[in-house]
């Protein structure tokens, strides 16, 4: 956990704050929350909110029934004072009256990126003539380089998710429904070691055409194609994301023929990451080949995301996004044909290194063909 | 489905909306948009919005990789005009545009209570001149009285979590720890009929003086109360929430006697529970006899909250809050003891009738002694 939560990220968020001109970020339960204390803090209609002013101590405001909870936490270890509130009490009056914003100084405070609007617009009136801007953007610069630990917890996670993969064939069956694949998957996601399952999307025949198509009570069908797209949260707070696509008995031929450009588009990717290259040019590095193919339009999404203690986070992988890669930044690479009435996705997280790319998960990218 | 999510509610939104002086609402996924409409729109970073102005027809903006997904969801059939966006799009942009609030008229618009941060700024910066509102309180009169089919689906979330409590004895063993319970339960959760789960909390022996209490690696022994905290969204999109206390051989001698007095407290609770009475008064129900019999400095929360579609919602039943309840309100009687190093709460879901309380928890209140 200290390698992981190291103590130091406070006050290099204070800096950080300071050099964006904010008087203080206010981070409600969230990834923010988490990387800056380790507290995984219950996110609910009652006000959590840890407070990180540019010029002072950092100072953490939690419902009084959630102050046992938050004083067992990493967050009590860094020396964080924990301060609690009754249900009557007003949270956000509180939280005004400590931040003592009255004096000279920035008028302007950064919120969580997932902040609730209730949190967000209550913030607004408690501290009148103080502007609001996003945090994310502030913090994005000590987030998007993981660490070692870091790594080695999305590595850990890529390896527990590829193990749901591996199990996957075996509940392909003709005549099973998506929902029912989807159940069997989500709980071998917490069985393989994940905290829960964020997401289990199983599309096959023509659902496999919506990337982001919700488990139905569709069967599964010989000459199915289905896109199996999975991932959780680990105990670590770290994510996983893995996209493999299957093949039940014998695809439709011109199925065969995009899936072979897609698989040689997704190499194509992955190996155009490294330190200094756009991250734009590793979404062209994908969309190239496909697009020569003549599958172009059917590729309707950015080629990637990145991932961490938030499934989607910077940085992402679309064209206009020219920040360069540098070694620690950790993302998704996943292409995808979709001409219906069916379609393919193959994704990787990966890693850029000093030298190039590692691939956090590395179950067969070849289409795995089950019994039809 | 229909019954669940009868199409008229958009056009009574949009009414509530123009009494409330407001030019739109703007519903990113969550609760709002799924009461709306029925769909269960994917919350990420990319901006789905469906937008209810006071005056015009409503229009659901979604990602192009949601298109499908939204299309194929009860907001179509409801002939609601989908709009994709395409990933290099900029939504908010387009989301103004499409509004056109150039004109006269409200310059205010309300935001879903759980949009996000990001959203919600630049949502703000698309709309200069535009003031934001929670979007909550507006629709929380439609909501907040629950229709037949929902108080069904209530209902059949209730039989779930209480099947789950029925198994909670046979998995309270000496030497397993607070997770192994809590992952067990987790599973039953689905098992039982849930979507999934929303919430498990196991706070045994010391742990169970923390209301909110993360399963731990704490390893159950004899003497030990443990609270157990379970909810789960059912596939119709309402929650179910349930807490009792289980002893696991003899427990304290104090414990005993504090537990009769909370279970007569709660009890009360429920017998004040009719038409008409204020939601503080069901409190104040619960929380005279436990004042009255010492312990009242050990009641640290609120007796409850409202649930449907969230498992916190209005109403609150909580001092200050003066509201009237009235036939269809549906909330959480859960008052709670924790004198340390021990604690208990007692939890159901309740409705209120033109007659009274309708219980839908009725798993048994008697604490029940597991084998030490």
């Amino acid at each position: 956990m200290s390698d992981l939560y190291p103590a130091e990220r406070l006050a290099r968020a204070a800096e950080a704050a300071q050099a964006a001109g904010l008087a203080a970020l206010l981070l409600t339960p969230g990834p923010e929350l988490r990387y800056l204390t380790g507290y995984d803090a219950h996110l609910s209609e009652r006000l959590t909110c840890l407070v990180v002013p540019a010029m002072s101590e950092p100072f953490l405001i939690v419902p009084r029934l959630e102050q046992p909870a938050a004083v067992a936490s990493p967050a009590s270890r860094m020396g964080l004072e924990i301060t609690g509130w009754d249900e009557t009490d007003d949270p956000y009056a509180l939280l005004a009256g400590r931040l003592g914003l009255a004096g000279g100084g920035p008028r302007a405070v950064g919120v969580a990126d997932r902040m609730w609007a209730l949190m967000v617009l209550r913030l607004r009136d408690a501290l009148p003539g103080t502007g609001q801007v996003l945090a994310g953007p502030v913090l994005t610069g000590m987030r998007v380089r993981k660490s070692a630990a870091e790594v080695d917890a999305l590595r850990a996670a890529g390896a527990a998710i590829d193990r749901v993969h591996q199990r996957v064939p075996g509940w392909l069956r003709p005549g099973r429904t998506e929902r029912e694949v989807a159940a069997d998957i989500s709980g071998a996601i917490v069985a393989e070691g994940h905290a829960r399952t964020d997401f289990a999307i199983v599309a096959s025949g023509p659902n496999a055409a919506s990337p982001h198509h919700e488990p139905s009570d569709r069967m599964l069908a010989p000459g199915d194609a289905v896109v199996v797209d999975i991932g959780g949260t680990m105990p670590s707070g770290y994510c996983s994301d893995c996209t493999r696509t299957y093949a039940i008995g014998s695809p439709p031929p011109e199925f065969a023929a995009y899936y072979e450009v897609l698989a040689r588009a997704q190499d194509a990717a992955c190996a155009a990451v490294r330190p200094g290259v756009p991250a734009e040019a590793v979404d062209a590095a994908a969309r190239d080949p496909i697009t020569a193919a003549g599958y172009g339009r059917y590729f309707i999404h950015r080629t990637g995301h990145g991932i961490g203690l938030e499934t989607h986070e910077d940085p992402y992988l679309v064209a206009g996004n020219s920040e360069p890669l540098a070694p620690g930044m950790a993302f998704s690479v996943e292409p995808g044909i979709y001409p219906g009435p069916h379609g393919a996705r193959i994704e990787d997280i990966v890693v850029c290194t000093d030298g190039g790319c590692d691939r956090l998960n590395n179950v067969t990218r070849d289409l795995v063909v089950v019994e039809g």
